[in-house]
C-alpha cells in the first residue's frame, strides 16, 4: 500500500513499474505482456495504428480534470481514430511524463481510467514508458487495431456523396468553457456541489462537461461500419465539423456545402448558450473534440447506414452534400452558396485558444 | 522552402504537419501511411510493440545533441527493445511535444535522423501526433515488429545457463562524461573542431560520443536468434549490465555470478579512462545505454550461438553463470563469491544523476 500523497520521487522509477505492472490484467491475444523489453499480440493481416497524446496546459489542466477522467480521456481520443476507420481497438501502450515531486494518487487513479475505459472497449494494455520531467504531464497512447473488410479511409468523399455526422456536436466546446467557469466533474462523473449552474441547468452543465472530459467515440456502430458496405469516407470529428469536413474535401479532392439547419446542435449545449446569449451554433461547427464521425455516404447506401444506426441507438444527420470542384466549404442558404472559413484549433499558433473559447 | 530560423508557432500545426508528411515515404507493407485518421500495416499473426522515449533535460540536452542524431537514436532505443526479442523492427509512429518558439531546422533535422535511420533499418514511419507545450522536447516513438520462431523473453534463464554479452560496453556511459567536459558530435558524427582532447585521444573520445549518441543495436544479429534454437532469454542492456542481469534473475527466478575478468570493457573507453584515472570496469558494468543483448545461453548451444556472432561480425563474452537460488548477483573471485549492487539510474530518484556520472 503506497501513501496517495506520495512523490514520486519517493517510490522510485523501478517500484512504480513494478505497481502498474501488477495492476495490468493478462488480454486475450496478449502472447507477452507487460514487463519484457516489448510486448507480443497476436494480430490479423491488418492492422491498424494510431497515436495521440493529452499534454497538461495544451490539453487540458490538473486542477480542472480528475486523473481517472484524463486516463478514460487519453484512450478515447485513440479509440476515436480506430472508429473513423471503421476498425476494432485491440492493444495499447502508454508512455508517461511525469513531474518527480508529482504525487502517486495522480498515477494511480490515471490507471484507474486507462484501466475501466480499456475494460469497457476490449482493449488490453500492453506497455508502457515512464520518464521523469521537469514540465508538463504528458500522456502519450499509441493505440493498435483491427482493420474490417471495409476500412474507411477520409480519402473516398465523391461528389454527390450525403454528409452524414453521428450524435451532436458542440457539448465539448461549451464543457470547456464551464470549466474556465469554474464547474467541475468528480472523478465518477457527478457534478461537484459547487459551481456556476442553477438547478434547472445542472443536467445540462454536467453533460457538457462530460462530452469534453469523457467523450464516448461510437465505437460499436464504427465496429458495424467496417462489415458492411455502407459508406465511402470516414474521419472523426476532432478539430470541430467544419475543419473536418474540410479536411476530408482536402483529402478525396472534392468541395462541400452545409445545410446549417442540419447541423446536429447539441440541445442541452444550445440551452445554456441560449441562457447567456451565446452562439450554439458556433460551438457546433467550429468546436471541437466531439469525437463523433463524419461520413461520406452515396445517397443509395443511406438507408442500409441509417438501419445500422438505429440499431446502435444513434442519431444520424445529413449536414450536406461533396461536390465536384477544389477543395472547400460553403453554406447553402436560400441566396445560394456562401463561402465558410473552418475554424480549427492550431497547436502551435498564438495566441493559445481552445476552440470552445471562439464562440 | 521553410526558413530554418522559423519559430513552430508561425509555421503552425497544418503547416508542420503537411511539410512532414510530405518528407516520409510510402513502405512496404503500409496499406494506408501518415495521413489518415489511424495507418493500416500489413502484420502477420505475432507482433512486438514496444515504446520508449527522449526529454530533453532527463535524456539529452539541445546544446549537446544535434537534432539529427537525437532521430537516430529515438528510433535506436526501440530497435534495441525489438532487438532483445530476437524480431525485425517493422513500423514506427513519432509522437512529438514541441515548444512553440523552437526553431523549424530542428524539426526538419530530427526527421533527417529518424527517416535516415528508419530507412538503414527497414522500419516504415506510419504515423505521428504533433503537440505544442512549454516544456521540455519530448520525442516518443512507438515501434511495432515481427515475432520470429523464437522469441527471446527476459524470463527463460536457466540454472547452469551462461550469460552472454554483445559487444563491449561502457563507452556511452564515458561519452556522457565527454558531453559534460564539452566534446560534441557534428550531426554526420564527426567530432567537432574544439574540444577537450588530444590528437591521439580524438578517435576514441569520437567513438564514446558516437556509443552515446547514435547507438547501434546488433539488429541482424538479433533477427538470425529469433530463426534458429540457440538462446533461453534475452534482455537489451540499456540500464547497465549489472541492473540488466539483475532484471533477467528477477524475471527468471534465478541468480547469477559474473566473472570480472571477462567483462567485455570497451578498449577505447578504457584508454580514456586510464589517461584520466577513471573506473573502466565501473562504467562497463554499471554505466547505462550501451544497448547490446545479454542472453541467456544453454552451455551445449554456446558453439552454435558464436558461429552466428561470427557471420555478423560481433564479438561475444561470457560474462558469468545462471545458478539456483533467490535472484541476485555475486561476484566470483579467488575467494569464492562476493555480493554485487546493481547501480542503474532511476528516473524518479533525487539527485538526478546519469548512470555514467557514477565511475
Amino acid at each position: 500500500m503506497i501513501e496517495p500523497g506520495k512523490p514520486l520521487s519517493e517510490i522510485g522509477e523501478r517500484g512504480l513499474l513494478e505497481y502498474l505492472r501488477a495492476r495490468i490484467p493478462r488480454g486475450e491475444g496478449v502472447t507477452i505482456g507487460v514487463g519484457d523489453d516489448t510486448a507480443m499480440v497476436e494480430t490479423g493481416a491488418r492492422t491498424l495504428v494510431t497515436t495521440d497524446s493529452l499534454v497538461e496546459g495544451v490539453h487540458f489542466l490538473r486542477e480542472w480534470t480528475p486523473a481517472k477522467l484524463l486516463g478514460r480521456k487519453a484512450l478515447s481520443i485513440n479509440l476515436s481514430d480506430i472508429a473513423a476507420m471503421a476498425g476494432v481497438p485491440s492493444f495499447a501502450t502508454i508512455s508517461l511524463c511525469l513531474p518527480r515531486l508529482l504525487p502517486f494518487a495522480f498515477v494511480d487513479e490515471l490507471y484507474d481510467g486507462l484501466l475501466e475505459r480499456a475494460a469497457e472497449v476490449g482493449v488490453s494494455l500492453v506497455g508502457g514508458n515512464l520518464s521523469s520531467a521537469e514540465g508538463p504531464v504528458v500522456i502519450d497512447v499509441t493505440l493498435l487495431g483491427r482493420g474490417g473488410e471495409h476500412v474507411l479511409r477520409r480519402d473516398g468523399a465523391l461528389p454527390g456523396d450525403l454528409a452524414v455526422v453521428t450524435g451532436t456536436l458542440g457539448a465539448a466546446a461549451a464543457g470547456t468553457r464551464l470549466l474556465r467557469q469554474g464547474a467541475r466533474l468528480t472523478a465518477e462523473g457527478a457534478l461537484e456541489a459547487t459551481g456556476v449552474w442553477t438547478q434547472s441547468s445542472a443536467e445540462a452543465v454536467r453533460h457538457c462537461l462530460k462530452a469534453h472530459l469523457d467523450p464516448s467515440p461510437p465505437l460499436a456502430f464504427a465496429r458495424a461500419l467496417g462489415e458492411q458496405s455502407v459508406a465511402h469516407a470516414a474521419i472523426d470529428v476532432s478539430d470541430g465539423l467544419s475543419g473536418d469536413l474540410l479536411t476530408m474535401c482536402q483529402a478525396s479532392g472534392v468541395a462541400a456545402w452545409l445545410d446549417i439547419a442540419s447541423v446536429p446542435v447539441d440541445p442541452r449545449m444550445a440551452g445554456l448558450e441560449r441562457a447567456r446569449g451565446g452562439d450554439s451554433l458556433a460551438l457546433a461547427l467550429h468546436g471541437g473534440e466531439d469525437y463523433q464521425l463524419l461520413m461520406a455516404v452515396a445517397p443509395s447506401q443511406f438507408e442500409n447506414l441509417k438501419d445500422l444506426a438505429v440499431v446502435w441507438n444513434l442519431p444520424l444527420s445529413v449536414v450536406g452534400e461533396f461536390s465536384e470542384g477544389p477543395p472547400g466549404l460553403s453554406v447553402r442558404g436560400e441566396s445560394g452558396l456562401t463561402p465558410l472559413e473552418p475554424g480549427a484549433f492550431d497547436h502551435f499558433k498564438p495566441p493559445q485558444r481552445r476552440s470552445g473559447s471562439r464562440a
